[in-house]
């Protein structure tokens, strides 16, 4: 009758039985950044992000959420910071919470008029991402960049539009510093 | 075009311009405590639980997110724990996530057919709470508990069918530890 329950979220950590584990390495990531060249000079194999999932019901249930936690390995491809792949939502109005746990990044979002904009992350930020509105992270320090994350279980994920159109703006290291051209 | 979010989520602390707070006292839970005899020699005016709350679009909006931090403080009305209200969603099937990040206390859940359980809320306990549920937290500690929420900002909150039937167990304190009874 009183039960413990199944996931645990403390700090950067989800655990639990429950608990989805998904690796992103580079590989998964091909069109996604400016240099191919040195995309393709790069190892396949290197792990860029893994997200941690808890999933309680099943993908596309009306009024469910689901909950993630996700950490973005530093490091460049080009010029270009490691990053998510980043999407849209199926059903376009769904939103999105992210938050940072640890590290420095960049939340970039753009609109359906492909207006980019970013956020930035930084331990405690918590990041709303509206409707209709693709979202991607770029990892900007040194360190693990480490952010939590809660969407509608009916949310979906659309990551073709990005792989084939992008964001309309880039966030490059220039000069040492994040900078979104 | 990079901002600074506008609201931070750091430890028990959800601050910012936009956060809300809500105070809720004694007398704002009358009809919720078994022994209205300790209830009515209370003081009316003791704080039972504040709200922070980010609302970043309409509350009705279809497919937008709130976010809130809930510190429930410790205390007790004749042998029942200081506790929330408690509430079904209006939208019936909107779910909603809780986590404790401080102190001890219990989630209580019914679902429609008035089957009442709990899960122990410790730092770092994760609970989902599915659609169609009755959610209310006692604290059962000796400090504050504190625990963040996200759910759908079209939920709505149902307090009346509570306030008029109330939950089908209770939690009280017997010889010093808490029983759903």
């Amino acid at each position: 009758m009183i039960h413990q329950p199944p996931v645990h979220f403390l700090g950067k950590t989800l655990t639990g039985q429950p608990v989805q584990k998904q690796v992103r390495k580079l590989k998964d990531l091909d069109n996604i950044f400016l240099d191919q060249a040195a995309f393709s000079a790069a190892d396949m194999n290197r792990v860029v992000y893994e997200v941690f999932s808890y999933l309680p019901v099943d993908e596309g249930t009306e009024g469910g959420l689901f909950f993630g936690m996700t950490h973005l390995y530093p490091g460049t491809v080009g010029q270009e910071f490691y990053m998510t792949k980043g999407h849209f939502h199926t059903i376009e109005n769904r939103a999105e919470y992210y938050w940072c746990v640890e590290g420095e990044g960049m939340l970039l979002m753009m609109d359906k008029h492909r207006n980019t904009w970013a956020e930035q992350m930084q331990p405690g930020s918590l990041h709303y991402i509206d409707g209709y509105t693709a979202h991607r992270v770029a990892n900007t320090g040194g360190g693990i960049l480490s952010f939590g994350a809660c969407w509608p279980s009916d949310a979906g994920h659309d990551y073709a539009t990005i792989v084939k159109n992008g964001f309309s703006r880039r966030l490059l290291s220039v000069e040492g510093k994040p900078a979104l051209v």
